[in-house]
């Protein structure tokens, strides 16, 4: 950096934009390489398909004429691939066989990328997207520098969805003349980040139902990035778009291949019901980058025209079904549980959603988060995750990126700041 | 696509985004197999090094352990890329030595996203961005999207700034008050598209010049995706980054491996002067897509630490050098210059910029685009180019895509209409 003679004057969202606080926090590792992090949502290294992707692009010159598969794309993606990613979809057995379809698929940079441009082309600074509370952090702030308010949808103890609280929010809304601001509502339907819960096929329901009564019927996006990791099987409830209660709702299916195949390949797409709102999401994809490396979305496509794919995520799914069981051991064990800490076990995904005692704050810079520092271990602070940043006492861990001797020493680091403090 | 029962209501952006026109243009071969297309900037699928990708990726398990070429980078993108990056621009002979930085350095997904998020962190809507005349349309259609208006540097006849001309504009803005309005200049220093011409050392010169007597210290971008397809020897004039004229302005260097590498990896750079810029950027990027495909960054590192990359830019070069001199014979053979057309042998890139005489409307729809279209030959009409969408007697030819017959083929064809009208 060699000088900065002048002061910038940025845009509304150049000035919104800020480093998020949670930069400093996943950044430790970098500084401190005895620590352990259980805060960033990295996929296992060790379980990265390498000589599958290897095996796959020797063949590429064999299967792809031309070498197209080193030239550009299209901006919506390689066709063959969104074919093959709409075939697979369908052929789920709890999605309708023609809910998804090659024509209404973008394939993005990771479906983060899906979700900015659907959501840059739907909200203006001052609107409200409904989020699951907890939601996606990355997406929170996302909106914040977007300037758009995120407003959580209200559950239960147990993490449900409340409908009747949900319907009262909305009935608030309206008196405060705030619905019409509601430009989106966000869910996440499988293994959903932090919770880890999939949505019971009676809240994605009710959660239509509530927003059709409120007449509120605004474009929904169902981010299914975790789908794929299930550790046994599929969950059986139907996305979003194979639901008849959400016709009458333009619909986004999020999908990635970023996860459940390799995370340096960069892959996602989205599925949109609404051919207009698809039109803009291109348009702007088209000026932002013009299409995503068609080399990647060349190899994950080949993996799914061999049936390498389904293999492969049946493996991870089970890596990572061990790596929670033994996540869960050792809680549990720990005897954290008699201290008044409550989780879930997953059944998919990388994540375990931690709910501690309330008088526990976990917040960065608190006592609890510190003494996790000093002992050599990290996580995400649950309120990162919240619509209006709490409550304080819950807590994100990855079992992602450690391998198994490290992911026991770390939780049981994690364990023992719970029984010191 | 299902249906579409409501009408979504966009954001701002969301309603101005609207398919390009040119879109149009460019289906054209898509639908009608005989077309060839002197319009696609693709490059030439014969030249794409799928060898050298491949020996290269066949070693990556033993240059990379522990598989972290398949697992996320940061959002910055690889150290080690972003090093080598920086020691090869310092490394060329016109360049200062210490000009260019890794830690000022952002990978992204080709040079474009860098160029977005640069302008989204600095332009609301109304504001202006100084634009070479003709410019990138790609850049123009990005910054209608963000409403924010292109005013183009004025040249004379043989193409070159023209200072007076400029600083007469500068002070119209000024009486107009629109020169606040200003936020941003956006020059294409190397082989520029479509103009195929360098910035000599006097217009870049010139250009700060100007601007620091009109008191405009805004943000300068230059755009040098074309600078490492040089035919013969790389063009002598230095970057921004090097010039002590710039020093007082906050400045962004753009930089590609799509073109000189493969356009199917979309590994492009920014290098950023200015610190809070380019933090602005990195937390746009982070929110957007949190980073560039590290499988794809990690391909074009070791391109670059086994000094296999200056050999095949030096190859491309060579090999587009061969084709536009086969271009260049084609219309000189055709004696179009004697039915007042004239262009410029370009000396890198992969482009010719045509001026036709007055008389001659080469947009969409017109006769003489009709009839190209006729005969089976697509070009770029040169008013897309423009700020201002004229004049329109200008023609983008690409030499890129083709192989050697059908471009001569195609080049015939464009020639016989000429010739026919």
């Amino acid at each position: 950096m060699t000088q900065e003679p002048h002061t910038i004057r940025f845009s509304n969202i150049g000035e919104t934009l800020e480093v998020p606080v949670i930069n400093q926090l996943m950044a430790i590792p970098l500084e401190k390489p005895g620590i352990l992090s259980l805060a960033a949502g990295f996929t296992d290294n060790l379980a990265l398909p390498v000589e599958l992707t290897l095996d796959i692009i020797s063949k590429l010159p064999e299967t792809n004429p031309n070498n197209e598969f080193l030239q550009y794309g299209t901006t919506q993606g390689r066709p063959e691939l969104r074919k093959r990613t709409a075939d697979r979809l369908n052929s789920l057995v709890m999605e309708d066989d023609r809910a998804f379809a090659a024509e209404d698929i973008v394939v993005c940079n990771g479906s983060q990328q899906a979700l900015f441009l659907a959501t840059q082309t739907l909200c203006n600074p001052g609107d409200i997207v409904l989020v699951e509370n907890p939601s996606y952090f990355v997406y929170l702030s996302m909106l914040q520098s977007l300037q758009v308010n995120p407003v959580g949808i209200p559950v239960d103890e147990s993490g449900k969805m409340d409908f009747d609280a949900f319907a009262i929010l909305l009935d608030q809304l309206k008196n405060e003349s705030k619905l019409h601001k509601v430009k989106a509502a966000y869910l996440m339907g499988y293994h959903a980040n932090p919770s880890s819960r999939c949505l019971s096929l009676e809240e994605k329901q009710g959660f239509a139902s509530t927003l059709k009564k409120a007449g509120l019927i605004v474009p929904v996006i169902e981010d299914a990035a975790y789908r794929d990791l299930a550790f046994e099987s599929m969950d059986p409830t139907p996305s979003i778009m194979s639901l008849r209660d959400y016709e009458a709702f333009p619909r986004l299916y999020l999908g990635t291949y970023t996860k459940p195949y390799a995370t340096g390949l960069k892959i996602g797409y989205g599925c949109c019901s609404h051919k207009k709102w698809l039109e803009k999401i291109l348009c702007a994809k088209g000026n932002q980058d013009f299409g995503t490396s068609n080399f990647s979305q060349a190899i994950i496509e080949r993996a799914l025209i061999d049936n390498r794919y389904e293999a492969l995520t049946r493996e991870l799914g089970s890596h990572y079904g061990k790596k929670a069981e033994l996540l869960h051991e050792v809680l549990e064990n720990a005897g954290i549980q008699n201290k008044g800490w409550h989780w879930d076990k997953p059944t998919g995904g990388l994540l375990f959603w931690m709910k501690a005692p309330e008088s526990v704050n976990t917040d960065m810079g608190k006592a609890f988060c510190l003494e996790c520092e000093k002992q050599g271990v990290i996580y995400v602070p649950g309120s990162f995750c919240f619509a209006n940043q709490e409550p304080h006492n819950f807590i994100r861990l990855s079992i992602g990126a450690l391998p198994d001797e490290k992911l026991v020493e770390a939780s049981k680091r994690f364990c023992k700041v719970i029984h010191s403090l």
